[in-house]
């Protein structure tokens, strides 16, 4: 399913985190699959694997394409899927976007490539050569505490007038910014994602569309709620499931992201807390104490 | 006024500016006058003048005191009146924060020292002898991007068990922050209360309980619109106002605050462009250019 | 003793600590007194007190002028004796600048206000209103993890023209910007001293004139050997009381500063570890650790 | 050449540019020659190309080998040749470390990944498998502006202890972590370099063995100049050459490096101005600039 309408990125869409075999290193497609059940079950409408949450960065190019594979196997081919690509030089990001858009991604989430800072015209070029070379739908991705750069909004609203840049996703946790954003884009057609859980609520009455977030890998039904009850116009709901959802998010940002997140969905019996080598496990201590906090937030997990 | 109950801090309150005579760099009680005359016209709830828009930490400690005086002469005894003292030392903060407590004020807000990095122990140690030692109502002040430090959540909610720590302004432009001191003191009796004009609807639908803000001092009507549309639940009506004050207050974000607000003073007729020395005034072209935008976004000023 | 020529500034100076009675948290004469009887028979040439090792923005203004008059008192009127003053606002600079120098300071340490992010003009002007005013001799005060500003060296290079701007203490531990300073104002007869003891053999090396530092409290010999090996050509020489010296303070970083250096003088028997209120003493274990890597490091102290 | 012994990276080694053709956008051999031999004649010990002033986070893996082996055949077997090695993760590290060792590096410089926050014990981890798994000398690369990462002193003193880690480049422009590295190697057979033209004299004075540098380029005879006159203890001869070098350095730190250093090299007749796709050479009236400043600083180039 090749995406053709920004429309169609608007919702609760999840940052999927990739099980690890914790003695191989390797991916674990069971755990993979009993992710996949529990995230669609939670009402999500897209998958987005191999992001930051899903550890792309760290997994090779021809393990991405494994996972995109693998998860478009498992949710058909109608259900929204849009992985990351992880390159640092233009020719890389050009082929893998290529590559994965051929492999069945409704769109394909690229970030700037995280080495030297960059000027707008210099991430403006970036983006116009992949998406002029490879055709693909392409969503932004705007992750400053990895990347250093904030892409400017005057960048994005210039990106957003080509015919296949078709959203960007914020993970700057800046209300300010993604407001700016909107703005920006107020006149073009771009879906506006928010990448942080605890900023739901906030992002959608400033008027984004939706979220792709780790959050929904472990309480897809929280997100859902949220922007059900924004839809409905129930501010008093919305407001009650973004704390409970806030909550649940505060608790697993323990160790470097997404090392809480691995040890929440252990947790949950969905997978092993491995991350890929060589990212280290939480220690014994802050897993069970995580462990203890989330017996008492996530009562039917 | 003395404030009582934490619920009277509830609502839209003016970071008041500081009228500046160009020719003497002193206080301007004229120009002063008319501002206040806006801004309670504009259905302000409060005041709270000195703080970092009003200049207080350039004026002498005379000089905040000549400002409550006026404000309160003017406003009459029970509008809410919150000035701003500041202080490097603990003794100049109890001795300030009784001595504007016993002109008039309603409460005191107040931030951390400026000058050193401090431990969280050290910042409730600050406050907690101002409060014992003063009695005074005290509105904590958050507002790293002046002082270096962000009073952890748990420090917030120590200090809101103490009988008169009765609020906080948090002027860190970061809506987590915001939620995890909601979140820390949901059992207190503590007014949050936002510090950025582009994050009152964010801030109001995360919980908080009302905000503090440069903007109101040109456009009281749309924070007045943003609170009530909230209030009455309607969400689209909120997003417009708030879109609408984002878009003026981005304009005025030109220069070293409180530069851009003075100029925007000046283009409505209130008072000078000048600030307090040795802080200068926006360059005429800059001025000219706010100008312009201004025209274009404030069409009733 | 009021300096004429920046090049009574040249040498190795001390960033004095303030010792402070642990009951009263009041000034401690007493161990003031030992404290600077250490530092003169360590061959230390001048004298700061009050900057950021004294605690002098934690002090009242008046505190300070004690402090300033005990140590003139103490050390007699030929020492070369430069207390830094503190202000928030440009009156107090003013007033504060003119009392130090009336009361026996040679020259005044002053850093810009700390509150507000300012522009290059501004600090200027900030500087230039208190020389004019004052006409007292000034050392600009460079430290940005203090007061968020690094003063631009064409800043220092404007200022450099006043005849009775005399010198500059930089704390940035930027070896970089006291090269660009150095350069800047290669042409001007201005003292450049660094403010880091781990920087002083990279400091002197590349032209600059000596020192103002917190480890000359502790172990003055240490400084005075790197100065003179470098004044005699010996490399090897004042590699080794570098490394000596840089030890010894990377010791002492332990709890924000001056706890540990408080803790070391407390260690030497000079004066308690106590700092001003509300600042905090150092952890037991932490102080414990400390003493016993002092007792490796300090054999003779 | 493989490095045996640490000591014989000792010394003054170039971070050499990639020459790009301007109308491809791909490899200028010729351009490579030139470049080659004026470092070589300007008395470089040693080669360092594909590190971040070599753009080879930019290049692809392929281009960067095609870079080693022209300048492996240029200069021949016997100089010191490290390049860097470009990975996002772990396998592509142990790959191109290798394969690089293969094609004829004395070593290999290599950064932690650059997209992640790290503990050290990541850090570590990523070493320790590429050294492990490879058997190549390998240089350890400090490089926070990029990586986002400083490379903790005792992580490098552990990473020491393997028989095939023989160097750090430390490019964190901090004088006092270099000493840090230092003094916990002190026990270990490490080369430390660093990466700062502008520090050199500051690094050499501090103990460390040489400097890999981007100034190399054009200057190479005053690296050189800094180094021998440290060597022979001429404080003075150093001093002057690194001002001189450091003057030049500064110029040409305009746009993102090493977008300066092209724009230099080309003034230099060396090569073009042309960046890797899709950096931006400098605007041209900044590029004039710097050519005016260098035809001033440069006399004899």
């Amino acid at each position: 399913m090749i995406l053709i309408k920004t429309e169609q990125l608007h919702g609760v869409h999840v940052a999927l985190a990739t099980p690890i075999d914790p003695t191989t290193g390797d991916l674990d497609p069971a755990g993979l699959s009993r992710l996949l059940d529990r995230v669609v079950g939670g009402g999500i409408d897209g998958i987005c694997p191999t992001g930051s949450t899903g550890e792309g960065p760290r997994l090779t190019r021809s393990q991405r394409l494994t996972v995109l594979q693998s998860v478009r196997e498992r949710v058909g081919p109608d259900r929204i899927v849009v992985p990351a690509a992880s390159a640092l030089n233009l020719p890389d990001a050009v082929a893998e976007v290529a590559e994965l858009a051929a492999a069945g991604a409704s769109a394909v989430l690229l970030a700037p490539s995280p080495y030297y800072p960059q000027a707008p015209a210099e991430v403006i070029a970036w983006y116009r050569i992949v998406a002029e070379e490879t055709g693909a739908p392409l969503v932004l991705y705007n992750i400053p505490a990895m990347t250093k750069i904030s892409i400017a909004p005057g960048a994005v609203a210039e990106l957003a007038a080509l015919p296949n840049v078709i959203g960007i996703k914020d993970s700057s946790r800046d209300v300010e910014y993604l407001q700016q954003v909107l703005r920006a884009t107020a006149d073009a057609n771009l879906a506006v994602l928010t990448g942080s859980d605890t900023l739901q609520l906030a992002s959608l009455v400033a008027g984004a569309h939706g979220m792709i977030a780790a959050g929904m890998n472990l309480v897809p039904r929280l997100g859902r709620a949220v922007q059900d009850a924004v839809t409905a116009g129930d501010l008093a709901a919305a407001g009650r499931a973004q704390r409970e959802l806030t909550a649940i998010v505060t608790a697993c940002r323990v160790g470097q992201s997404p090392a809480g997140w691995k040890a929440a969905l252990a947790w949950a019996g969905i997978c092993s807390d491995a991350l890929v080598p060589p990212a280290a496990t939480l220690p014994a201590e802050v897993r069970a104490e995580l462990s203890a906090v989330l017996d008492g937030l996530v009562p039917s997990a």
